[in-house]
């Protein structure tokens, strides 16, 4: 695989409206766009430092994943993944496949700001909930 | 404050060696450096994917805040920190205790690489444990 650079982080949280002055202040700059993923059950906050984007997520009922993930985080928000952008999400998907890496996502699918995206289980990445991501046409 | 990028994104391994193939993988990268880092109880290995380096850190004794987090983490690796890149760390760490967070280190130390660095609390930041690092002169 051979990503150009991290696209994003994405930082489960609890509530933006609570979370957002520590990332401004943080990062040194405003939220630059906001946006729910009905798909993942999330709002999402960007924002950027460098090249890279700092992906706030909300969980938007119980059922989300980042509800589940906060629930086993003792209840507080944390690190969720880190999102690597590629050339092509369905090659570099192919290639994972083939390297014997355990796919959550056979296909690649929309996400946040029209990427393509595909996560990896971190069952076989060390731990790390990996995503991969290819930028709109 | 206002980082100029991420530094780092460092991830807790329970072995170096098991784990560094992998990640030559996912980066299509080879490792370009491995220290102890003494003061941190932790052998680390080194990667970049654009600009942000990639800091896998293996406990080196179980005293090692390393070993602690893999243990709380039901035995698993995981991404632990997230390290910004300041101008100057002091002046960066004075800001965030005039804005109330909880510091891990009053003043700046010595990292790896000859980082100058200093931790925050994650109990002030959203749960993600923070590190603010300034180039070497």
């Amino acid at each position: 695989m051979k990503p150009t650079h991290i696209e994003h982080l994405g930082i489960a949280v609890t509530s933006l409206a609570d979370t957002m002055p520590f990332f401004e202040f943080l990062t040194g700059g405003k939220c630059y766009n906001i946006e729910e993923v009905a798909d993942q059950k999330v709002k999402t906050a960007f924002f950027k430092v460098g090249e890279v984007k700092i992906e706030l997520l909300e969980p938007t009922c119980p059922e989300s994943t980042i509800a589940k993930f906060i629930e086993k985080n003792g209840g507080r928000g944390g690190i969720h993944h880190i999102a690597f952008n590629v050339e092509n999400t369905a090659a570099a998907l192919a290639e994972a496949e083939a390297a014997g890496l355990q796919l959550i996502d056979k296909a690649p699918r929309k996400g946040a700001e029209n990427l393509m995206i595909a996560f990896l289980h971190p069952k076989s990445t060390c731990g790390v909930l990996t995503e991969l991501c290819q930028q709109p046409k």
